[in-house]
C-alpha cells in the first residue's frame, strides 16, 4: 500500500505493508510555492490582503511526480506490488475549477480568486459570521452540527467570498471542490466527493446541502452554489447525491497518473479524506471516546462517539465522518505549533531556538513566569469559531525573559486543549483517552505540559508519519485486504498508551493558571475588542489589499488557455 | 554653578554659566555596581527576591570625586569660580545609617537591607497596602494629597518592610534618609530635609509625619519611626521640624567634600533635590499649569499649580514642592524607556535595535499592526499607584513583527501619559502646556506619536541635561545670584514651545485606540488578576527571595565597621 499525505508545506509518500503498518519507505517532496500569502506568483503587482492563504495546484501534482516514485524506491519493493493507493490533504482547501477539474488559477493566475484557498485563508469571516446570522435566524437544522458556527476556512464561506469579490471567477467556477477530492480526481480521471470533507466542510447533513432558499436569501447569485459540489447531474439531484464512504474505492490509476506515478495503470485507489481524520486509523484509535489530537502546526481533534450531542463551538459532527457507523466529532485549535515558530522566528533568533528555548523553560516551577496567555494567535477554531480573534499575553514584567514567554505560549495551547476536552464532557460526548500524534510529539516537555494541564494520560501513536499510514491503512480496505476501517488499523495502527502520566502537584499549580486563562477566555472571548483591533488594523491597512476583477486583470492581459495537467510549463511558472 | 545629577545608572556633573544658563562642561561616571538585583555585591550567596532593587553609596561618592572635577577640567573654568554645587537624586532612593550617616551597608554587607533601596525596589508592596488599608480606615488627612495611595517606593512602605524582614537592620538604622539628603550631609556635614522628598516621599503634610498613633498600629516596633527622618533633636519636637526650603542654602562644602570634588572649601551647596522635579526649572516651567514630562527609564510628571485638589491616583501634591507659593503635583509612570529597553534587550536583538525598530514602526499607519498594550511592565504609578500590576499585549497574531510591538509599547506609555492628563483636568487642576525632558527626547518618532495621542503641541527643554541644569539653577538661587527659583529659571532655563504638534488625522485613528486601552485600563486596573498572577510567581520563585537575618547572616562573618566616607578601599570591594 502507498499513503500519500498532503499537507501545508509538503507532500508525503509513504509505502507501508498489509501484514503489518510497517512503515518501508518514505520521500517527501517541498511545495516550490509552500503556502501563497504576499504576493501572486503571477507577479509582485498582485499583492494580497490580510489573512489570505493559497496554494498552488502544481505543488500537488509533483507530489505525485517526485515523492511517490522515491518513496518506492526507498521502500525498495516492485510497483507491482503496490496494490493500492490512499491519499489525505488539508481541509478545507479548496479550489473552483473547470467541469473537467481544470483549476480556474492555471487559466488566470493574475486573479488572486482563481487560486486554492488554503486552510488557513481566513479572509472569509464577514461572509462566514452573514451565514451564521441567517442560519441562526432561520433555525436551519444543520447549524447545531457545528457547534452553532461554520467556520470562514470551509466551502460555504469561501465560496460566497469568490461569488461578492470576483463575479467572474464564481461564474467560470463550473465545480468548487475540496482539494481532497481534486487529487482522487486527477488520480482516477472520476470526480468524487468524500463523506468527510462533504460533511465537515461542506454542510451536508442528513442527506443534504443548505437548501437553495437559504443560499439565495445570502445573495441570490448563490442560490445554485450546491450545484458546484454535488457529484452527477446538476439540478434535482443536487441534494440528493450519495457522497463516497471513507475506505471506498474511489477508482483506478488512469494512464496518466500511472505515468506520474510509476505505479501500474488500474491501481486502486481510496476515497479522499482529510490528514487528520486520517490519522485515526493510524492511532488505532477509532473506537467510540478515543479523541487523537494530531498536533502540528494547528491541531486538529477528531473523535469517535456513539453519541450524538450538540457540543458548544466544535467544528462538526458526522455521521460515517471518520468512520462508517459512528458519530465522527472533530475540534480544532487554529495555531499551535505555528505559534511557537512564530515566537522563535519573531522574537526568538538569539536566544536560541526551539531547542534551547525548550531547555530553560523546563527548568522552571509552574507559574514562576508570572503569564497567562490565550493561544488565539491564528483565532480561535473550537470552542469559540471566531477566527478574528488573536493572542493576548498577560503579566509580563521588565523580568520577563524569552523562554518565559515561549513556556506560557505552549500552556496557552495545553489550555485550549482542555477548554475543549472539557466543554466535550459537559455536552455528555465522554473523551475516554487522550492520543496525541503529530509533529509536537518530538518535544516531550511539551507532551508533559499538556498530561498534567490536562490531568490526564497521554497515549501516543508509533508513526510520525500518522496520515500517509492511515491513508495505506485505507488503501488497505479499498483493496479489500481488510474488511473495515477498524480491523485494518487493529493491525496496521500504532499506539503506545499512558506514554506521559500527570504530576498531581503540577497539575494542581496549572489549575490555578487555568482559572486564570478561563477568565480571559469569557473576557475576550466575545470577541468586542479584537474584532475591533482587527477592523483598526484591516482599515489602517487597506491598501495592501487584493483588488479583485478590474484593477489586477487591467494590469496583466487576458491569458490563453493553459494545458493544465501534465504541461511541462505550468502557467505560474511563467512568472518573469 | 555646578550642578550634579545622580541617576539611576550614572552620575552627571554640568559646569553652568550664571548669566544665561550655559553648559559649558560636564562629565559623566557610571556606577560601577549598577542596579543591584540579583546577588549582593557581598557575594553571589546572596541572592536577593523578585522586585528587589539596591544601589550603592560608594558610587554616589566616586560620582564627586570622578564627575565633578572632569566636568570642571571640561568646562574650562577655574574652580574658584563655581560659586555654587546644586545636586539632584532619584526618589524615593532611601538608606538606613548611623547617626553620624554611615550607611549601614558599610557595616553589614551581607545583609540586603542594610543597602540603599533605589526608588524602584518594588517588593514593600505588601507593607504600603497595610498602610493604605489602614490610612483608608482612619481617615488620615494625608491620604487623599497622594491620590488615596501611598506608593511601595517610598519611605515609610520600605521603612516598614525592612522592619518586618530585618529587625536588627531596622533598630541599628539611626538615620532613615532619602539620597537626596545623604549627599548633602556628605557635601557639607549638615544633616538636612528638603521639602521635596519629605513631602513627596516622607508623608510630610501640613506640618508633620504621620502619627505615632497611626504608626504603631501598623506595628508596634513602627511607632518612633518618624524619628528617623526628622532633622533636629528626637522627641516632641519631631512633627514639628522645620524642613529646608527648595533653592535654600543647606551649608558649605567641607574640606574632604572639597578635596573630593577640587572645589573650594566653604561652596554654597543648594538644599537637596529630586531630579524630576528640579527639572521644571531647567525647563522654565514652573508657572502653574506647565506639566513636565521627563521621559527616560521612566517617566514623572511634575506641575506646579495654583489649585490644591485631590487628583486620583497622583503621587503627590506638596506646597512648595517643586517651587517655592505654589502646590507642586507629581505624577508618573514606572516605566517607560524601561519597557523598549527591555523589549529591544530582551526580543529585538536580531531586529536591528531601537534605530531599526523605530525606522519600520514609523513606517506604518496608525493601527495597522491590530495591538493595543497596557503599559504596566513596571507596574502602575499613575493612575493606579499599584506596582504589583504588569504589562499586557493584546491583539497578536501570526503576522506581527517586532516592530509591531515596539510601536505598540511606545503607544501603550503615551496612552498611559494621557490617562493622567485627563485624570488632571477632571479633577480641576488644568494643564495648560506639556513639557517634554527627558532622554527620550531624542527619537521624533516617540514624541510626534506622544502629541497625537495626546492631542496637544508638545514643548521641548533646551537641554539634554536637564536635572544637572536645574540643579545649578538651584545653586544659583542659593548662592544669592537670583532672588527666586522662577526668576533664576527665565534666564537659565530652555524651552522650544510647540516642537511637536498633533497631526488630527492620527490623533482621530489614536482615539480609538486610546477607548480600547481605557477597557483593558478598567479590566485589569482592578488587579486581581493580575495580582494573583504575581503571586503565584513569587510562590513558585520563593526559593530564590533573599532570606533576612538570620540565615544570610550565617553565611559571612560579622564585619568589623568600615571607615565609610573617603576609604581607599570601599567595603564592597573586598569581595573576591
Amino acid at each position: 500500500m502507498i499513503g500519500v499525505d498532503f499537507g501545508t508545506l509538503s507532500g508525503r509518500a509513504v509505502v507501508v505493508r498489509v501484514s503489518d503498518g510497517a512503515e518501508l519507505g518514505s520521500a517527501v517532496h517541498e511545495y516550490a510555492h509552500r503556502v501563497i500569502e504576499q504576493t501572486l506568483p503571477a507577479g509582485p503587482g498582485v499583492r494580497l490582503g490580510p489573512d489570505w492563504a493559497l496554494q498552488s495546484p502544481q505543488d500537488w501534482i509533483d507530489v505525485l511526480r517526485v515523492a511517490v516514485p522515491e518513496a518506492i524506491a526507498a521502500a525498495g519493493v516492485a510497483p507491482e506490488d503496490v496494490v493500492g493507493v490512499g491519499t489525505d490533504f488539508t481541509a478545507c482547501t479548496v479550489l473552483p475549477t473547470t467541469a473537467d477539474g481544470t483549476p480556474l488559477c492555471f487559466e488566470t493566475p493574475e486573479l488572486p480568486h482563481a487560486w486554492p484557498k488554503l486552510w488557513k485563508h481566513h479572509s472569509a469571516q464577514p461572509h462566514a459570521d452573514r451565514i451564521n446570522d441567517l442560519a441562526a435566524r432561520r433555525g436551519e437544522s444543520w447549524l447545531p452540527r457545528y457547534g452553532g458556527k461554520i467556520s470562514s476556512e470551509w466551502e460555504f464561506a469561501k465560496g460566497l467570498q469568490v461569488l461578492e469579490e470576483a463575479p467572474d471567477v464564481y461564474a467560470r467556477a463550473e465545480r468548487w471542490i475540496e482539494a481532497a477530492d481534486w487529487i482522487i480526481w486527477r488520480l482516477t480521471g472520476v470526480e468524487s466527493r468524500n463523506i468527510c470533507t462533504a460533511g465537515y466542510k461542506g454542510i451536508f447533513q442528513d442527506g443534504g446541502y443548505p437548501s437553495a432558499e437559504f443560499l439565495a436569501e445570502l445573495n441570490p447569485g448563490f442560490a445554485g452554489f450546491a450545484a458546484k459540489l454535488a457529484t452527477g447531474e446538476v439540478g434535482d439531484k443536487v441534494n440528493g447525491t450519495t457522497l463516497a464512504p471513507l475506505g471506498g474505492l474511489a477508482g483506478r490509476l488512469t494512464a496518466e497518473a500511472a505515468e506520474w506515478t510509476g505505479l501500474p495503470e488500474g491501481t486502486a485507489v481510496a476515497v479522499g479524506n482529510v490528514d487528520a481524520h486520517v490519522t485515526a486509523a493510524a492511532a488505532d484509535a477509532v473506537r467510540p471516546g478515543q479523541m487523537v489530537a494530531i498536533m502540528g502546526t494547528s491541531t486538529c481533534h477528531i473523535m469517535p462517539s456513539d453519541q450524538l450531542a450538540e457540543v458548544p463551538g466544535m467544528c462538526g459532527v458526522v455521521r460515517d465522518g471518520i468512520v462508517p457507523g459512528l458519530w465522527g466529532y472533530e475540534a480544532g485549535q487554529s495555531a499551535v505549533g505555528d505559534i511557537f515558530a512564530w515566537f522563535v522566528d519573531t522574537f526568538g533568533p538569539d536566544a536560541g531556538g526551539h531547542e534551547r528555548l525548550t531547555a530553560l523553560a523546563e527548568q522552571q516551577a509552574v507559574g514562576q513566569h508570572g503569564l497567562v496567555a490565550l493561544d488565539w494567535f491564528g483565532g480561535n477554531r473550537s470552542v469559540l469559531v471566531d477566527h478574528n480573534l488573536s493572542g493576548v499575553i498577560v503579566g509580563q514584567t521588565l523580568a520577563t525573559k524569552p523562554e518565559d514567554v515561549y513556556r506560557a505560549l505552549i500552556e496557552s495551547t495545553a489550555f485550549g486543549a482542555r477548554m475543549i476536552v472539557e466543554t466535550f464532557e459537559k455536552s455528555g460526548v465522554p473523551v475516554e483517552e487522550f492520543v496525541v500524534a503529530g509533529g509536537l510529539l518530538k518535544n516531550p516537555f511539551l507532551m508533559q505540559v499538556y498530561a498534567d494541564v490536562l490531568r490526564r494520560p497521554l497515549s501516543v501513536i508509533g508513526s510520525d508519519q500518522g496520515p500517509a499510514l492511515g491513508s495505506a491503512i485505507h488503501a488497505a480496505v479499498a483493496a479489500g485486504a481488510y474488511p473495515g476501517i477498524e480491523e485494518a488499523a487493529a493491525v496496521m495502527g500504532k499506539r503506545t498508551a499512558a506514554a506521559y502520566v500527570p504530576d498531581p502537584a503540577r497539575a494542581d499549580a496549572y489549575d490555578r493558571l487555568y482559572a486564570e486563562f478561563r477568565r480571559l477566555h469569557d473576557f475576550f472571548g466575545d470577541g468586542q475588542m479584537l474584532h475591533r483591533l482587527r477592523a483598526i488594523r484591516n482599515e489602517a491597512s487597506s491598501e495592501g489589499a487584493p483588488s479583485p476583477g478590474g484593477a489586477a486583470r487591467a494590469q496583466r492581459p487576458e491569458r490563453g488557455r493553459a494545458t493544465a495537467f501534465g504541461a511541462t510549463e505550468p502557467p505560474h511558472g511563467e512568472r518573469q
